[in-house]
């Protein structure tokens, strides 16, 4: 067996040790004789693996008692219809920031329910290269809430700050950055993310969310896309995602052995900036982002004769190195290298592109 | 290790072939170098997974090229928003049967969208232990749809018929009987299944919708709520729970090697048929249900002394007969016994019932 480096920008890699434990107990999770999967998820057994999960969550991110970590399905996609119809309601308005492609989505979605304040629009000539500085919009006095995207995963820009926002909460889209670095909580109203990239396999869907924000649905709001409905239940008001929750379980456990939230920031910091160095010290690669807000996560590149895009990706996995593809949107080749990516996959990556530009360049 | 019976109700036992390709498998799908759960959905690897689990289900259920078929997360419960939010506008009302527990929280959902005509309810004394005649009910003339439960895994009540409902579409609720027989689609509008109890993991539910009830959702259902966007889509609108996806496809493969429903279907009624006549047979347990009704797939059965039910659960958990616990709205035992589990847990249970009789009785 060889594995490979998957630069996928979600579903994404997994620490290959999380995988490997997954692996171990596949057919009898600690003596239970069955699988995590199989298992009720009303019983001992997997309710001790739930409330592990959550607390070592909560230990990692110092999530205070006043928030709700709900364990949820359906992606972030379901959370841009979910914030609205739970948190709008207070002044039926909302501002939101227009940083790339998925914020795009969640404000096209809002509308739906309610009135959308676009009040960061950082789109120039059809693209999202930077983010406004931290004091570089104003705040709806009425708004019930602000939303953005503190990583946008296609464009690869990244907020290298925490928008205040005063007295009105604070929503992040962190599907793309959660767990990547230290974040104060209680900046935010609301955290929400899909595990697919930093949390576990896709189909989980994390909620933090302040306790006094919940309880106020519009009408006409589904059960299952209540927060009350699963913050009273703690995350079961339904069947769960078990073996999805189980899974990002694992992962923060290996995180705690990595050294919590600091120490991946540290290693983060060391591959991104490896990687954005590569770029610009050739004139054969190019990143398009302002440097100030370039995404630790995502990692976008083109190379300056786009006709070698194919000669790029098809050499680049024959030794190993997977899913570079960029987003049809944005072109080129994105290197997502997320928590999950070994240093060692991000040197390799580095050093096939130079042996690239040597034989091509 | 050791692995059990677990007559869990769901989550519940999976094949255990099945899990042991998943095992194999965990960390390099076919020679790709990663885990099926660190695949792009839209790559060709999964894609090709997505597919052939697509194509397999359709054969095994005969299911006619106007069906859509969705793999969908949020559980039945999202469907019981789902379903009225999307098809009960062509009137505004709609028929509910009311056999058990689960219809009545589809009842009680689809109140908030429309008009309810509970047609069938079979609750007597507080009980549901029957289902009408196949000719003891009518459909509203102005119903948008008829909405039934086949099995009540809670109750242990399945219907011997398919309800007949002429011009008005028919919509099941199969999650705990779905791929346990044959059933011929063109009866119904709609069949959707949770996963978790004769599917795979908990996460994914199934839906298959005839093509010409798709596309008239009520104002204000979420995009994610839309049938249209995961039928436009092939359920890829967003990130799909592609392991469970991919489990899913591993059971279908198994149930094709099986025989296909009606290989299961004479397995099933083999297990049910010996469970039921051990019940009837002794003083010392009993199951009310009508015997033409019974399920085959949740069998509730009580001892005549619930004072013995601790006593039976922990030594029947003694000898790895797991998971008996009847639902607490019915109390003593409940064995659910799905395609997964094998005639020799059957057998072992009925074993252990005579013992546990003949030591108590």
């Amino acid at each position: 067996m060889t594995r490979v480096y998957n630069f996928s920008a979600g579903p994404a890699a997994l620490p290959e040790e999380v995988l490997q434990q997954a692996q171990a107990e596949m057919l009898d999770w600690h003596g239970s004789g069955m699988s995590v999967m199989e298992m009720s998820h009303r019983g001992k057994e997997f309710m001790s693996i739930a409330e592990k999960a959550e607390s070592d969550l909560r230990e990692l991110m110092a999530i205070p008692a006043n928030y709700k970590v709900l364990f949820l399905q359906g992606g972030a996609s379901s959370q841009f219809a979910m914030i609205p119809m739970n948190l709008i309601g207070r002044t039926g308005k909302a501002d939101y920031f227009r940083t790339g492609s998925w914020s795009k989505k969640a404000i096209s979605e809002a509308k739906h329910f309610g009135e959308v304040a676009v009040t960061v629009n950082s789109e120039h000539d059809g693209k999202f290269t930077s983010v406004p500085q931290a004091d570089g919009f104003s705040v709806s006095a009425d708004a019930a809430y602000v939303h953005y995207t503190p990583n946008e995963t296609i464009e690869g820009v990244e907020f290298p700050y925490v928008p205040s926002t005063g007295d009105v909460p604070l929503i992040a889209d962190m599907s793309s950055t959660i767990l990547s670095r230290p974040v104060d909580v209680t900046q935010f109203g609301m955290i929400y993310a899909g595990a697919q990239k930093n949390i576990g396999p896709a189909g989980l869907t994390l909620v933090i969310v302040r306790e006094d924000l919940i309880g106020t649905p519009l009408d006409g709001t589904p059960t299952m896309f209540n927060y009350a409905t699963h913050a009273d239940n703690g995350s079961m008001y339904n069947t769960p995602p078990t073996f999805g929750w189980y899974l990002a379980g694992l992962v923060f456990q290996w995180l705690k052995d990595k050294g919590g939230l600091a120490g991946m920031a540290a290693i983060n910091e060391r591959k991104a900036t490896a990687l954005y160095q590569a770029i610009d010290g050739s004139d054969f690669y190019q990143n398009p982002v302002d440097p100030a807000c370039r995404s630790w996560m995502n990692v976008p590149f083109t190379l300056a004769n786009a006709e070698l895009d194919g000669e790029f990706l098809k050499q680049a996995s024959d030794v190993g190195l997977k899913t570079l593809k960029g987003h049809r949107s944005v072109g080129g080749m994105r290197a997502s290298i997320y928590n999950a990516m070994p240093e060692q996959g991000v040197t390799t990556l580095i050093e096939f592109m130079a042996e690239f530009e040597r034989k091509n360049g």
